[in-house]
């Protein structure tokens, strides 16, 4: 999407080890614009998939799925990495490593939230090595859901994400694709 | 708001101990049209403040931050509670006790996106004690930023933070007033 590919090009930088700092627009300051253009482009491409909720984790992953929920007229469920006093005590959790943390975080969902007839749609801001989306995807099988797409702002292509998705034989679609980081260069799959 | 109060009415639950269950529509499970809606209304009631800049805290705050920055046309800055391998070392700290966690939690904005010339415009899911909100105060205080306004989605009238936010004199808007939540109720101060 040609919008958040020169918002990249403008702001983003990359820190090395892969990492590429967006938040002056994504994940720590937000443009509600530039979220709600992405929401208007991921209701138009997974408009056909029949999906009835979208999921995605708490925390960088929630304004853009709250802008394809609305844009959708779909509800959406962050998933929790530590449980609230209002979540009861039967819960789905599962276990993802967090690069940006170090560590492994939980991942958890109300079962009043996450229902068996449920159509997925799982949308979250990066797809690097998949492993967040893929305790989404755990989430969403244990309550017997069905995964229909995945969405996400960034995909670092060069990092196997959307190789450990293939799996799932659902379409994965990223508003950017960036194809490598080598030194202090963001290069893109469209350059 | 007519219809946030009915929301409340319909799907909230007490749980005792000043605990209002509303997950289902504002932070776990998220109804994006209804966050539109309030954020439409925040930007009628703060559109003549002046403001610059929304500050808000991770989690539950953020949905609403971001309709209302939609409306608004403004940025959106949420408070971190650790600390992003992309934020630069120095930065904006401030510890605030979490009474759903029981504990002290810390709020960390990056001085990149909170400066001394700008006007905040404060919003967040709750208004219980007030403090997350002071916590946020602080840390726009820090920067040398002037708060303009705190708006959020549900007051607890009787948890005392309106007054502790009176010393500020800036207009505290909330989108819903509960006054008591005596046995299994939920009483609004407009009944």
């Amino acid at each position: 999407m040609q919008e958040l590919l020169d918002r990249i090009r403008q702001e983003g930088k990359n820190l090395g080890n892969g990492i590429l700092k967006v938040d002056g627009f994504i994940n720590h300051q937000v443009d509600p614009k530039l979220m709600d253009s992405c929401g208007k482009e991921f209701s138009r491409r997974f408009g056909n998939i029949g999906a009835t909720k979208i999921l995605t984790a708490e925390i960088s992953g929630i304004a853009p799925a709250i802008t394809t929920g609305f844009h959708m007229g779909l509800p959406v469920v962050y998933a929790r990495k530590t449980k609230p006093i209002t979540m009861p005590d039967q819960v789905f959790l599962t276990l993802t490593p967090s690069h940006t943390k170090g560590r492994t975080v939980e991942l958890i969902v109300s079962p009043e939230f996450l229902a068996g007839s449920e159509r997925i749609l799982i949308i979250d801001d990066f797809l690097a090595s998949g492993a967040t989306i893929l305790g989404l995807v755990r989430l969403a099988q244990t309550a017997g859901a069905i995964i229909v797409g995945i969405g996400t702002l960034i995909e670092k292509s060069f990092e196997g994400g959307r190789e450990a998705l293939s799996y799932l034989d659902v379409p994965v679609e990223s508003l950017a694709v960036v194809s490598s980081m080598e030194g202090n260069q963001i290069n893109f799959a469209d350059d």
